[in-house]
Formats: structure tokens, sequence, C-alpha cells
């Protein structure tokens, strides 16, 4: 399976995408081309879930793309009915690549009155200690996965009917999570009470649509309808939606990443496209650290907008002066006859005659490592570049994210470890800016930046500072920021 | 096997790319680099033949991308010693995807004195007629595959050593080829004489390397040298290059597509990166072909330096209005309620909060059938697009190519039976613009434009003035322009 | 996957084996090779835990072949430790081949004390009703198989410890078992109160072996130490064998069937090789339906024994008039001109010029169905023998199994629905003849046969008699025997 | 995939097995199944070539079992028409498991008045010469297989038509051969003029077989005409079968190992049963070698037919002490706690409680390296035997074969290098008798044993009087048995 960014390993990764039908024929075909348009959330693997009256719940999980395993008519046809909920997974750096296929979402349980799948993006911060506390009553964990926590929590509530059971068992949950569950009836809709992962609803002629991204909606032609709302559940039927609000109200607090990468650049996200507010970025950073040269360039493709954004308002060139191989590789054998920086070869080259003696603005959507930057600077100067200025679309990754998303130990991160001067030299580039946490808060429409008092998004990969205590692993020693 | 490009079913495709290397350890393993980075020549298929003195003449081959195929140990262990090419190969349309195994290049035969293989760039123009003569005198014939002819002929050549018997062989063939071949201690290297494809020599601390593009010298971190020349024979040892001209010499006409979309980007062509040559063309276009509007978006991906010099020519600014899914697929099975234009979905999505309301300028390389330049632009305007105008950094396409490149049938040419104001509204646009030949020649360096009288380049499938006699596709009933 | 036997699907089938090693490095090495030497008991999957100090508890579950699916070092590699269990299994009539690998034993559960794993060779016959209660207190069952009942019993119990919890949760199952299980440091084995399944124990030099049949301890070079008791429980460490009684006291009710076809010839039952019972089965068979004839012939290979024994009693000659084909096939595509009982083809061919003109006595194990005893006999006559007679070892087969073997539903068995004579008209036959249920008892060393008050046996599937009442079937509309 | 026989390893091979259909639909159906008939002829690979007047000729080749690789609608769907052959194949020890696809036949060619397919079981005994010369003269060989010899042959002849082609191609190849062939209406199958090698004629209700042997003349119920004359070349169309003598006349010297080893008991051998054969062989052997015993067991499953005819003779009960494992593995990974044998016990297992204090006589078909030989001596004496008899239905093997089995160099032959007596020191037991060559001649149907002066049969590999001069090998430095 090639990598699906020239740049994984070097990348903040978002770890899941879930997407669910109700009510229309063929639901998990409708599913198979949303999780196709949210593999950018998740490409390790894929599963679905489908009911049908007459066949009962059906599901299939597999690990690649899901271009590459729910497109047969074999898999399809296992998968019959008008209800369909999937969801992609990305493994966590702490699996070690050991995951297995009962770690692939949707989870199912048969419960007295029914079963129910559910599919989640997040993360359960207290997930261990509920973990420990179910298995003392008896329940029998089937994957290493913290989702499955859900459905056992859900198996042993006193309520009565499954919506009232998941809402019994999220209140139980901490952490940050956006989750589409199904009935035999219902789909269904919860995201936590600060909005932390994104979720929205869509419309089909017959029926409705979850998702994680608007994008989704747009391949299956569905129109969008609004963002579930922070603390928000929807129980849609055949009916209409129902919505509630389990939790208790707290102010809501957005993943801003979700803006500056995770997302694709044709998703809405708070009534506009993702590229504009990147575009807006790169203006914002062409503003705040302006430099004199020759072109713009991104690093492709997660800079692209950025650079576009940085070149129209600083009046300098854009041009791509790194070509990505649209057939990337990982895995040659390399030869004894050592090519210097092979990796990064394999996914890009440099335009070199368009590069020769120019001073090029390299605009890249953020340093995690560095490991790769350092990689791109020396392939531009080899190529004979004169100068090399990095322009980075986010401010400096110093802090891990337990919200769901895959982040090195704090160690690994650049920024936790040195000032953005020490940065600078360990690249070895003629100037590194960062653009500043207010200057993204106004690029992604907060024109007077961030509120330090009640911050509007969570930005704790940046400031530090966790919405959400993340239990699990303090008690395992992670250190949260002294408070000032 | 995801397709390569959005829209492979409606562009020309270049049918081969071809890569040796001599005099360095391990040389099956840079072979299959460079095959990797010539990929976007030919997806279907790919092979190496290695050569040890102990070992031998070793081969394999395989369908699938090079990365899938030649990176596992397994394999590449079988290709000992330090001599070795590679091809990699696009099935023709009219194998109908019957490509066997044996069909796979590069072909080997075992002479009286000793064994060769080659690799077969282009078209030959005669192989019908040769194939007969060859059978009649008794030659075994193993693939489908007109290249084979060549192995054959000089199989049976009179001459006593493999470069001659190799001249004597070429010297019956008609048509374009560039071909690399190797015997026990040589990397020969040649062009036909009008040097209709490319090929270019790269140099290693302790070896040589052939290439179709110089791209593949990069990824490999060779050093570039020169283009072998128009009729021009290369014949390397351990002691050096040597350069024959075993044809008839005449004025070179290489193929102009290859500036236009075949090459890649970063590649070199004639001194100047493609990418450059391509802006040139957006500039050329602007100049032709300017119109009032409010975005210049590209079609992804090959429209895009285009665009950009469109862009920078007219003032209008530059934005990914087309956003192309990383993960294409081809084979989702569509629903039963029918999704508009679901196999664009796949591959693209429009950005449309970015688009609505706007007046938009598409640039794209080529416009062949046309089929999907139609359901782009259906896919703006339901975004919302107030206008939509087309504009193509090629000419129109209204003939076929007979030098290795796979093209529909002339009836299937859009432009082969539609006046440019015929095909606007065919499409349905606001206005289509293609750039005008002359535009094209200036683009690619020739600031006065075509010599009309004696061509620069091979622009048959622009001009229908075909440099080489297609004898075969005579026979077969095609018929040439009518001499003016 | 080839079938095993050339008649699987006329056959009784046993549906499981099973495997356990405590006290060597590797001992998920010696359970493939058992499991391997087992595999008559199960063709469609296998499965095996171990358990290393270091690693915990790994697993890995196959489809196939053990000699396909535990063979790899990749595989084995995931196994590490001196303690590991393995199962494998045939699926049942009813699971409609719709089998998933999460249903591929042994089953793993983590407790608050620490996990186990158990594998288990049997049927439930209160399965259903446990399930329900189960799920009604909050269990999520991972799989169809109602052996996942007896892991979640443990994981509810009240006891402390494994072997206690495990005790606890068999005393409320139901039907006929025997289990392989262990926990990080005691490998576990049980048999129901009627010791209908088989369970033997071994030795190696620093070990211990639990094994369904003998024929696996050979295999690794284990020695034979005793077979479990009827209703014995055996927890074994590395300071030896500790035995139990956990149930209530019966008089043991071994599966007759065993002796007939499902253990191998070369394990040792009793005391005695089973291949000596079927010679000696045979040789009833002899004395009871003695016929004139110039051949006798075994259905090839399960009717072996007995045909030599019924040869050696009645000194006509042994001769193989049948041969098996040793690469059995089960899917060749059949031309349009048919062939005459293409199936059996595939699998025997009858021995033409020895067969001719002559009297055959074919000797088989069992009639299920009849429908291959059918075909053996034109292929027979075809040959152009003078006359068929058939002997069956075993009594008529009128009943199914609810303890772990695969039958067809009661209408489906030719003995169910016919008398001998009417059975003989049906095959076609010169004469047919089955051993009386107290032939049978004297073959296996009941010297005064079946002790009709109190039998020594399950022998339900030739009598009706049903040691345990099958709850769940019952439930399903089932119909026992009505008493005398 | 898992080997065909316990000791593959330590047995003469045979090499190939043809087949080929005329006039009914779906031949190469037929064909599918003929060759699973003859699988044990060669189980390495496969292939079939047919055709039809509307989609010419088709091909397959494929590695492994005919039942695994030629039964799928996807496969068989490439290959209609009304005529087809096919081949099996083993592949020769000197090729070191390098065996490519392309040296699977049937071989193709491409003539100038149309296009034929030969499939070839035998040996040529001067191809080294033919192919240099070939390849002086131009021919490029696309296999390293000998038998490509003739179709280049056939290509350059002189005559006009393809059987007339294949005479005189036929009559420059030395060696033993049976060829089966196919031109667009004709099926061709020739015998060498020795008939070494077997070939059987059968008749369809519609068409006509050519077949290695009877038995696979069974499986499709095709009627059994008659054996291909030694010398003869048979050309069958729609109009019927004409029968040729292209060779000068010999007398005939069929492979008497045929009736040893190599042919299936079923099949029909010089009008009676292979198994009858082999039967008297055993019988002559009780006679020659007379011993006091117990029990006379087969080595599984060859020694079968042998040791029943022993035990006829001597009245010894016959018994199967040996246990083969029905689902025999080559790979399992052994524990580090070694296993002695391994090897054998994964494939068979000795009836200890039947062996025990009992003298046993076993016999086995042949002794070739008497590596396995050894190793069941141990494992019935570790069981408890008394005595150990072998008793071998062959003469010992002390030349290696040059017409188409595989054997070891003469060095690793135990027979070549010991006198009898020392073999039975070598191996351990307590006697070891061969029959005699005489003996053997007499079981095959000639009453006054073998004519010395004039030999019936080729029996090369007992005697090392070699019917045709292996001249290949000669060249090589094999040393030919001085004439005395």
């Amino acid at each position: 399976m090639p990598p699906a960014h020239p740049f994984d390993d070097d990348k903040l990764k978002e770890e899941c995408g879930i997407f669910g039908v109700l009510g229309t024929k063929d639901a998990a075909n409708f599913v198979a081309l949303g999780l196709h348009a949210l593999q950018h959330r998740g490409q390790e693997a894929g599963g679905i879930v489908a009911h049908h009256p007459d066949h009962g719940f059906n599901s299939a999980r597999r690990f690649g793309y899901v271009r590459d395993t729910f497109t047969s008519q074999d898999v399809m046809e296992t998968l019959p009915g008008s209800l369909a909920i999937g969801h992609v997974r990305y493994s966590t750096a702490g699996s070690k690549g050991q995951t297995a296929i009962r770690d692939v979402q949707p989870f199912f349980g048969e419960f007295a009155m029914g079963g129910a799948a559910i599919a989640h993006n997040g993360n359960i911060t207290n997930a261990d200690a509920l973990r420990r506390e179910l298995i003392e009553r008896g329940s029998i964990f089937q994957s290493s996965s913290d989702s499955e926590c859900i459905i056992h929590l859900m198996a042993r509530s006193l309520q009565r009917n499954i919506p009232e059971r998941m809402e019994d068992a999220l209140r139980r949950v901490e952490g940050a999570f956006s989750v589409v569950a199904m009935t035999r009836t219902k789909l269904i809709g919860v995201r936590d009470a600060l909005g932390v992962r994104p979720l929205v609803l869509g419309k089909l002629d017959t029926g409705y649509v979850l998702s994680s991204e608007t994008c989704a909606l747009d391949i299956i032609g569905a129109e969008f309808v609004r963002e579930i709302e922070a603390g928000e559940m929807v129980v849609i039927t055949d009916q209409g939606v129902d919505s509630r609000f389990p939790f208790r109200p707290q102010k809501s607090r957005f993943c801003i990443f979700e803006h500056v990468y995770f997302s694709r650049p044709d998703s809405i996200l708070g009534g506009r496209s993702v590229y504009e507010t990147r575009e807006n970025i790169g203006r914002e950073l062409a503003k705040e650290a302006p430099v004199d040269a020759d072109l713009v360039c991104p690093v492709p493709d997660s800079g692209t907008p950025a650079a576009i954004g940085y070149s129209l308002e600083s009046g300098i060139p854009y041009a791509m002066g790194i070509i990505r191989n649209q057939y990337m590789g990982r895995t040659f054998i390399e030869p004894t006859e050592q090519i210097r920086n092979m990796g990064v070869r394999l996914k890009l080259n440099v335009n070199r005659a368009l590069i020769r003696d120019k001073r090029v603005i390299l605009v890249d959507d953020s340093v995690v490592r560095g490991t790769t930057s350092r990689k791109i600077k020396e392939m531009i100067l080899d190529a004979g570049a004169a100068e090399v200025h990095f322009r980075i679309a986010s401010p400096p990754t110093a802090w891990p994210c337990f919200y769901g998303v895959d982040t090195p130990q704090r160690e690994k991160l650049l920024a936790a470890t040195m000032s953005e001067e020490e940065m600078r030299e360990h690249l070895g580039v003629d100037s590194l800016k960062f653009i500043s946490l207010d200057g993204l808060y106004r690029a992604v429409g907060e024109g007077n930046g961030r509120d330090a008092s009640s911050p509007q998004y969570c930005d704790a990969c940046f400031s530090g500072e966790y919405p959400v205590e993340p239990a699990d692993m303090i008690e395992k020693g992670f250190e949260m920021k002294a408070a000032e």
C-alpha cells in the first residue's frame, strides 16, 4: 500500500473518518463512496455494517484502501439494506503495526433488545480505567481499541432503548469524540460536549447522511444541511431527525488543526471552504513574515493553498519548484552505492532548471519532527537555489494531541525542545517563520485573534492548554504544562 | 491498480519508458528506481533484464506498478550484476486488455555469439510486413508485440557482432523508436533518424545511464550529460561511450506533445524544464485568448503549469477550484439510485464554496474525445459558477499518432469532426480556445513559430503531416490527409 | 482446498480436534504438528494461542490446512512461549459456509485475574438458552459459536481462580465436550461426565501434552500416558498433573463412531489400535453376513481395514478394485457433453481390467445419505462386474448426532426412512448387509455385545437413545424416539 | 503445494503426461480432466492450448495442480473450441527449481501456413547439438526446454504441411518421446521408433482422444481403442484416424518402469491392469525371496499391490502397518527440541499397537538413494517390531534414465555403489531382497524372462543397456557400461 502523503511519517495524522446513511437502497454502496472521500482521515483499514430487515446485520472489515476493498461485487453483495455506517482508521503509533482485523470498526453488539453498531472518531481519555472496571464486572473485550468500551457500557446500561443506553454510556466517557451509530431502524450521530471532532448532517432525496466532512456529501450528491452541534445527539429515522443535548453544556472547542491540515481543502467548515482558510493563512503569513525572494513554492501537496495565498499577498510569483511523484513508493531496495536522501527522492523531485540561482520561499503546513524539512532543504540547495526561506502555515507544534490524532511523544516534537532560531539553525535555512497563534485565529475568521481567557478552539498542540484532562496519560506519567 | 491520471481514458497516452545502467553494482536496483520515475510513461507492466558474469542473463516481468513489483528482495535478488535495462509499458487500445506477460519487454534473444536484450519505445510502422517475412523464413514469435521483430532481424543478420547486427536490423525498421539494449558487456542506446521519441545519457560516479527522461536521472543522483541525438547509436562499455550514426541523416522531428503532456514537468527537454515550457504555453494562451474572469483554475494535475502561466500573464488570480482525490478509484459499485457523473466524482471534487458565482477560466492540457471536459463543466456549473471558459494548452487534436502513442481512431477525436465553435457548443461552455500551432512552437522556444515548409517537430496529431508514412495502417485502410 | 476424503459430503464428520502443550520451548510449533496429525478431525480452519512471560498471549487463526497456514516463519514467530493450545474445526452444515475468522477457536478472554484461552471439541446442547441469559446480563458475543458461552460464563463466575471458574462454567453447560484450556501458567484438560469425546494425556521429556488422539502424540515423539477419564479435569503446571472430578459421577458413554470412522487407524483407543478394531469389525461382518464372491474390495480409504478383516475371515482375496486419485479435485467445469457421475470420477476410478466379470464384495464404513454408494455401484457395474455385494462396517445410521458431529437432518438419512431391503433396492445391489449393533460392540471388545439396559457407549446415531437430552434442538422441534 | 507422494525426493519421477481431444465442444474442459487423471506424471505445472475457428489458438500455462489451476470459469472460458491438447510436467533435477512459466508446454509456433502446438513426453538425447545448430541459423529460443527444438525444426522444414514438417523434425530428434500435437484442424500423436514412453488412443461419442494412460480415458468416459504403436504417427481429423510410420522400423523397447511405478494401477498396459502386474510382481517376489514372518506391510501407497501379491502367495497376513497422513506436509518449522525423523513423521505414522513384537515384511516398489528406507526401518523398530525384512518390487536401480525420467546422478544411486549385502547392512534390516530382472519380466507377462540378446523392454536403469546412445550426456562426461 503506497503512502497517501509524501511525508506521512513526519505529519500529525487524523485517526478516523466516519460516515452513515439511512433511507436509501444500497446504503452500503453510498457508505463505500463516502469512506473513499474520507480516505485521507485514515488509510490503514475500513469497515462497514449494514442492516436489512430480512438479512439482519452484516459487516465487512478490510485492511487497505476503500477503493481496493469495498468495490468488489462479492463484498458489497454481503451488505444489503437501506441503513449502513462505516469507518476508516489509521493505526496509532502505540500499536506497533499489530492492528488486528478485530480492531477495525464499526463495533457491533447484540443487546437483549436488538443489535447496534457504532463507529467512533476521537479518543477516550479515561479508557484504561473504564476497561479495568468493565473486565472486573465480567465483560470480555474482543479488541485492543478504546472505542470498544462504549459498546460494553451500552450492554450493561439499565436503560431500555438503545439511544438512551448510548447517552448513558457516553456520559461515562471522557475525551473527544464524534460517533455514528445504528440500530435496526435508527441512524444516530453524537459529538462530545466540546465538539472537538467534526460531524455534519446531509440529505439525500430519500434519506439522511452523517459524515465527518462535507466533501463526502459531494461525492454521493447529498446536500449539506448543517454541522451537528457540540454536545448534540441526533436520532434519525424514517420519520426525520430528532435532536437532543444529553451532556452538560460547555463552550465549544473545535480542533483548529482540522483547518490547518486534517480536513480536505474542498470541505466546508464554519461556512467557508477549507481551501480559502488555508489561502488566508498564507496571506497572514506573508503579512507577518515577509521576505524578499524570487519564487514562492509549496511543499506538495498540503502546503499548496497557503503558498498560493502567500504569493497573492506578497506579489512574488507562485511556482511548482518541487514535483511530487504520482506513483509514490516507500520500499525500494537501496543499491549498495548509496543514494542521498533516497526516501525523499521516491516521492518528490526538485524542478532543477527552475530553481537554480533563485531565492525560494518554501511554504509547508507544519513542522513536526523536522526530519523531512531538512531533507527538502538539502534537495533545494543541491539543485542550486540561492536562498531558502521556510514559512510554516501553523504555529510551532509543541504538545501532543490526546483527542484522536496520532502525534509523536513530546520529546520528539522539534518545537518542544528548540526555540525558533534553534530550529532555523537545525534545519539550516536562511530564515524560518511560523504563523502566530493569533494570526491563525484571524485566518480562520476570528478577527480579534485568540481569546486567551476562553479560547474559541482546541489548540492544545500549540498552546499546551488541554480542554479535557488526559487522565490515562497522566496516570502513565505525562506532565501537563504548569499553570502560569 | 488505481488509475494514474484522473482522465486516463480521455488522454493521449505515451506507451513506454526505457532505462539502462552499466558499471555499478546492483544495476537492477538502479533500473527499478529509474522505471519508478518513468512510471507516468507506462503503468500496465514492467520488466528488467540484468547480466552478471557468473549468473548470466536474468529477467523479471510483472504486471502493475514498479513500486509494487520490483521492490521485494525476492525479485531483486534474482537480478544480480552491474549491467541492466528495463521497460515500463502501457497496453495499446488495440490489444483489448489481452496483454500476456510474454508481451512485456525487454525482449531477450540468444544468438550464436551471445545473448542480447532490448527495450523499445516507439512504434514500428512496417511491423506487419516484417513479421510476415520473418515467419516465412522460419522465425517463431513469442509475443504479439511489434518490437519483437527487432530481435528476430538481429538473429538473422549476417553481421558478426551484436551492435552491427542491431544496426542491420534497425535499418529495416520504419517508424519512430528509441531503443535501450544490452549484451554481456555493452549498454546500447539508439534513436531513429528523426529522433521522435526522447532518450538521454547520464553519468554515475562509476557508470553510465540511458533514460527516456532526465527526471529518472535525478532519482538515482545521476548527472545529466546530454540527449542522444536523432539517428545516433551509442555503444557504452567500461571503456566509455562510442557514438555512431548508422542511418541516413535527416532533419530531426522531436515529438512536440512530449512538451505538452507526456514528459514529467521536472524533466529537462532542449535545455529547459518542461514545467517552464508549459507555463510559457499558458502565457501564450493568455495573450492569444484573453477573457475577463475572476479565477484561473487548472484541471488537475496536468493543466496546472499552464494555468499558473495564464494567471501570471493575465493577472487573474490562480486558484484550485477543482480538488483531486489523492486515492483515486475506478471501480466503485454505483448504487441503484444513480449519482450524476459518478465516474468523475471518484477522482475530482469541485471546491464549491470557492467557485460559487465566480467567472472561471479552466485550463486543461488537451481535448481528445471531450467526454470528461463536458462532465467537468457540469460539475463546475452545478457548484454555481457564473461563467465557464475553457483554455486548452495544445492545438486541436485531429489526427491519430502512429509513433508509439495510444490515440483513439480518428472518428473518436472531437477535433476531427467539429469546428472550434461546434466544440464549444458541444461542451456547453461560454468560450473555448486552443493555443495556435504557431503559439505552441513559440512556447517551446521557436521564436518565429512553425516552419511550415520544414517543421521543426513532429506535430502530426495536430497537423496531419506524418514524417514517416504509416505503411501497416495504410494497408489497413487509414487515409492520409490529401496534399494541399 | 481439496477435499480430505472422497465422499466428505456423504459422511458423518467429526467437527474438531484439540491439542495443547506445556513445558517445552516453541510450544506453538509442537501444537502445529499436533494439529496437522489431527487434521482429519476438522479441515476448515485452525487456531493457536501461545503464552510467553515477556510477550503475553498471542494468537493466530487461519482458514485452510495446518500444513499451509501454520508452517511459515512469519506466523510461527508471532507465537512464542512454552505453553500453547490449538484447535482445528469443520464448519457445521447449519452455518452455510458463512464461518467468520472470529468463529475460529481457541477463544480468548481477559479476566480480572488474567487471561485464559479455551478450545472445545463437542457440542453444548443448551447453548441457545445460555446465550440468551448471558446477553440479558450484558455480555457481548464476538462469534456465532456455541463454545463462546464457556468463556462468558467464566468471566462472570464469582470464583477467584481460573480453574475454579472453569468448573463453575462447565457445570452450567449441557452436552458433550472435551476441552483444552490455558492460563499464563496452566494447561487444563476436561472431559464431560459421560466422556463422549476423546482426550488423552502425553508426556514429552520436559513437558506435557493433551490431544484428541494418540496419533498426534506420535508425530511429536511424545509418550502416551493415559486417557483423561470421563468427568475428569486435569490442571497441569510445571509441578505436574493435578486431577479433579468436578461433575456428578455417571457411567461413561464414549462415542462408538470414533472406532468406526472418526479416529485415525493408527490411534489407540481403549488399549487397542483403531486399525485392529476395524479389522475386527470386518471379521464380525464376514461371520454375520457371508456371501460367495471372487473379490473383497474396500471403498477407499476408510473401508480398507474392515475389507482386510472380511477377506482374512472369509478367505476371499482382497483387492483394490477402486483406485483413489491422489490429487482429488472438487470443482472441475463439466463439459456440456455430460460425463456420467463426473463428481465421483474426479476422486475414484474403477480398476476395470480387474473387476470385469467378477463377483465383488464392496466394504464401506457407513451409509449416510446413500448418494455415493449408488454412484460407486454404477461405476462397478459399468466396468463389467458380475455381482455387487455391499457390506457396511456400522449399523444403519438412523439418527442425527447432537454431540459435536455434523450429520444431515434426520429426513436425509437413508436408514431413517427405509428398511434394509428397501435400501438394497434403492442402491440397486445384489445384497446389502450392515453389521449388527451387537456385532459392533463385540468388535470393539465387549464380548457380550451391547448392554441394552445401560449401554457402554454412546450409540445414539444408531439407536436413537440420546444420553443427554438435546434441549435446544427439542425447542426447535426435533422429536426424540418414543420410549418403548 | 503439498507433495504428491510421501517420498517424492527418493523416487524416480516420470516427467510428463500428455493429453489431447478432437471433435467435441469444450475440448479444453475434457483436457483439464484428462490432465487431472495424469497428475501423477507431473505435478509442477500444466498447460492447455485450444483452437476455435472464430477465436484462433489460445493457451494457458500455470504452476500447480490442475485441480487448482484449470478449474476456474475465468481460465477455462479463455480456451474455447473443439480441439485442444495439454501437458503436465515435473521439473527435472537439473533445472534447480528455476522453471519459468515459459518452460511450461504445450509449445506453440506460428508458421507460414498456420499455427501448431505440441506437447512432449520424453527426452531428446541430442538436444544440445540441435539447439546450437538452430541458434546458429537464427532461431530464437523462448525456453530452456529441450522440447522447443521440435517446434523450431518444424518452422524451418521445407515441407508444406504441418504433419510432414513434424515428420521432418522428428527424424532429426534422437531419444525417447511421445508427442501430442495440434493444428487448426488436426490432432496428431507420435511415438518414437522404440516406443519407450506410452501413448494410447481413445474414442468419445463425437471425437477422439490421445492420452499417456488409459486412466485418463476413464475419467471422461472415453472408450479405449488401442495403444499407438512404436514408430507410429496418427493424424486425426473430423474424417477419422490416419496412421503412418515415418521412422526406420525397430523392435519396440517400452519402459519397464512404467509397470513398476510410473503408471497408475488402474491403467491398462499390454491388455492387463497395472495393478495386476504389480500384484504378480509381489507373487514372484514371494517365490524368489520367501521369509518367515507375521505380517506383510506395504510402504504406502506405491508398495501396496505388490504387498498384497506377496501376502496372497505366501499366506502371511496383509496389514497396514504404516499409515499415511492424508494431509501430507513438507515444511513445518521444527521445534528447537528436535524430533527424530520429523520429515517422515509428517507423512507417515507406524501403527504401533499392531507392529509391536511382530516380524514384519515391508514391501516397497524401489530403492533409489535409500534415505527414506532407512528412516522407515527406524520407525518400525522404534515401534517395537521384532524383525524387519525389506522386499523390493524392482531390481536394484543402478543406472540413470535419460529418456524422460528424473533420476539422481549415478553416484547417488545406492545400487550403483553397493552390493545387495552392503545395502542390507547400510539399511540395517534383517534381510533385503530385490526381485530379479528375469522375475520382473515374468511378472509383466514374458514367461521366459528377459531375452538377453534382444530385450523386450527398455530396462537401462537396471541393466545399464541403453537402447539409444545419450549423446549430450556422453559429451558432458557420462560413461556408459563397458561392453562385455
